[in-house]
């Protein structure tokens, strides 16, 4: 792929593949948190619209990474506002102009996923919504959420498989370039 | 029970059930939504502190309503506040004061079950949650509210079983009058 | 509502709901199929970008109809592709132009649900995939399709509930008026 | 948060992360059996009503003293009970006065749970039940237990999240300082 | 199998079934509740031994019914204790001594499932456990009663098909006359 | 417990538990397959009858000799007879008589667990069944074969939990001794 | 359909449907049991080899009738050999000759499915195992014969959706014809 | 078994058991990423038809292998059409009469596993399904791909069991030399 000149993406990459890979391609970039590889070799597009990843807690932010990395490499402008769960509720009004901005909203939650409903309410954009596998017991590895989710009494959501920050992001990025 | 002179509580009575009831003791309350025939002999009780029944949507409400007869049964001053779901969050801080200074909350909601989370971010008081059968598909008879509601990031949350507004309101009532 | 002069659409309505809305409401438009009644009172938008709805069988049917009601009242171009499931693929590519020419696309399909992953392998156009409770035995109920469909291989593919034709079009229809 | 002198809790803290800690904090507690780590700062207060925490056998210890350490820390007064699983019951009873005489009770239990539900039966006081993750094969990590604890005969048990010991003491610790 | 003279039962029983063998065959007994038919034509037999129902609730009496005219039919004596749930453990104690002077006990219950520990931790006699499907919501329909009764932390309970009254006493009896 | 002179039995233990064990007291027995170690202090009872443990394959041998530990024991005589699963039934037929002779039987099987029916089907015992955990994908961790120990359409069988052969050992001593 | 003078085949058919064809359609033939109308306008082939449909019980008629009514009008020769389920296993030897000179088998079974391992251990022909709904508790629909069909330890055995006669019948005819 | 000249074939082989057997067989042949040993004794027979084994992913390749030398050692001629998946459907066209001309065909596929469907739509030969246990989070280990080919709107595909590729090839190989 490399040598096509194209951008790269790998995901779910692993510390030693990630070292692997940055042995024979020092210029590849490796988000240890997102767990992503990227190899940027043609510029990349910043959209006038954005995409916000919205994400309920810290342990929901190895999604929130993958997300991330995949929209920009595809060529899209993104903001993250983290660490806004509706345990907290007032941090994610104070950041709801950013969110109704955005031409598409990613929310990434895990637990019981309620973060997708409540953005959902307050805002009248289309939601990607990608439930994580945070939490144990009854959360069932990501099950909870993902029902959740699949439930929201708020209109306009759809979802992706658990932990699928990569989907969320081409789906949001296909949006947020019609 | 009704020659004891006690006061009765029938919860699940079908309308040809309450029916039969009425007949044969003309002085009992049928109260259809809930479900719920009850018979008062000796005055009830009214508590100072008083109980909130906060719910999700119009379809929760024989669930509400069995939790509120339940309730008034047992002694309790109750307030219901309803149609509160998070699809409308701004109805529900109308009504932060009323339940904020409730002694304990039962919070009623069916579909993703997002209610008992954000309500348990806003308020420090217990909170008993009710998941209700409402909604199709993947929810599964309430099992999504359920898992919801027990993986809850908010953390003074425990649950009941699904539909059992009998059971949140005896919690309550204990807790209530402690 | 109807004082207000907005349009209405009423969605899961049974045959008897239906006729009591039309002796009131002379000039209400049901869809039996759909099991959908609109009353369109101020005339409805036609926008010039199309919403494609891409069905598997004949049984999906009511999904789709919900679907296409709520779309068009939500003042959306539409067009109903149906009868297109893998099992007889030649028709989804005799019907392939009309797919990728629409803005968004809603795919309908119960069973397995291939249907979601063969057109999002085809088509580079953001998909709203509707899971339907067409089937019987290890289908649970669509449980079988909803997993199929948020496991696609396909990337740019999000997921709505069993059953859920409005939840989709009303994302469809966010998506198609950005 | 050490800076502000409020008291802390760590729950889920591996023997590795604890080591890091009390390294930089020397005065830090290490519950190695709960996986908790406290520090103290200012004293903690000690109610007059107690909290009871019931557990059925030595594997749900774990759980046990993660509540504890999270009850005390929030100012309560709190009793052990344990070992007093059904298998068993007279060893209940012979600590039914200990049981009966706190404000509220935590029932912590495994397998199938059933402690829940006889407790709940001899008791009239709001009861937090804690399905662990104890047992193996059909319990499905705890899911058995949870299952019994919602299905409880008897009325005064709310349950939360399995494992959840931390939340269970929250809940108590609200009902206990009411 | 009436010409041949042995004895007949018949489960799962509907009323109108039962009306149309009692026509044809007037001294059949019909066990309404516990939905059976039985057609004594040789003298039962009554061993010296005896079986002991114990049941929780009267919710749960069909299936003990059903397990009555199994076991008496296969000629065994019979004592049923019913109503002895554990949320009134005292009416269980007072009934101590009819159980365990059983040889085989079978021991229904549905909800929680919770008296078979119960009693397998006071009784060292085989215990067949039934769960029944009585419950609602997080019940499904008798999987959290079987649950419970698989993973009991009495030793001495094995445990049959959700409502199987027939399958227990049948087991019973090959017990209660080895 | 050893100074009571008891006999003692440890189940699930580990090898490295296990050397522990036989360092501070060389005359315990290790039994590796079984994960067992007994400590036979008082000379154990052997039983005219016997009870038969009945297994499918090689890989169902670990369950096999904790029931047969057990078993032991508790001062039963038992056969083992193994190896006679259902893919080669002839092997089941040339064991016949030792399993139709035994007073209890303990069938012991993985993947399907079809054998715990066809020897319910052969043979007029009680049958106490364990299903193991033994296969992948859709076992599911045992709970086919539990699934199909539950439902099996021959009368005399129940169950125990997936893996429990000590429980299944248990009641079988129970009955082999009455 | 019937213009076009090919063979027709209506599977899932009520008495209903079933009358309204009759009336227009009188030629047809009901099969009440197997649900199925079908309509023979060429003569029907015969193979010579034949597909034989081997049932466990009474209550799997149904199924079996619908994959015989489907394989007859493919053109196959077919032996339907019923009423040989596990519990009585010399009707099944019975019928061996019958089952092992098939070129193809379909084993219907529900409950436990335990007949598809026996059979697929004594015969070396491919077999299409049909799991049927009949059963119930922790049967949950035909899952549970389902699963234990997909474990089977015979190794010739391959699975179709539960009740799916046609599906089976189809698949065999298939084989049957190569 | 090498004693008596047969060929042999072992599954399920880690490295570790691999590199055992090949020192004391070193004519052995290990397939590393189909974890199989094969020992070739007596020539292996080659079939004039084929089957064919036609895969979704490169993840797929471990069983796709485990079928081939399977099908191999079991003398019949084999093509491998792989990295066929849905997402690419071109690729699956441009190999269409490998595919049509096979006797037998096994598709091979994970995530929803919607090739069977494809596959079986496109041509009229028997399928055998087997889904693999490659995806994460709502795959649940296979369970999604194993659902969706059980209810393949395709009607001649049959399944086995999670990653059973040599159950899948036993079968194809039955039906392959009939």
């Amino acid at each position: 792929m490399k040598e096509h000149g194209s951008n790269i993406l790998v995901t779910r990459c692993s510390e030693e593949m990630a070292q692997g890979i940055l042995e024979t391609c020092p210029e590849a970039h490796y988000n240890q948190l997102g767990r992503t590889v990227t190899v940027v070799q043609s510029e990349l597009k910043t959209t006038e619209d954005y995409i916000a990843i919205v994400a309920a807690g810290t342990s929901d932010l190895p999604v929130v990474e993958e997300a991330y990395e995949t929209a920009r490499l595809l060529g899209n402008s993104v903001k993250k506002i983290t660490d806004v769960g509706v345990a907290g509720i007032h941090r994610l009004f104070a950041n709801l102009d950013d969110i109704q901005n955005a031409k598409v909203i990613i929310v990434v939650a895990g637990m019981e996923g309620a973060l997708a409903s409540v953005v959902g309410g307050l805002v009248k954009k289309p939601i990607i919504a990608v439930p994580t596998s945070v939490g144990y017991g009854a959360n069932l590895g990501g099950i909870a959420a993902l029902l959740s989710m699949l439930n929201s009494c708020a209109s306009g959501v759809s979802v992706v498989n658990i932990d699928n920050g990569f989907g969320a992001a081409y789906n949001a990025s296909m949006i947020n370039q019609l």
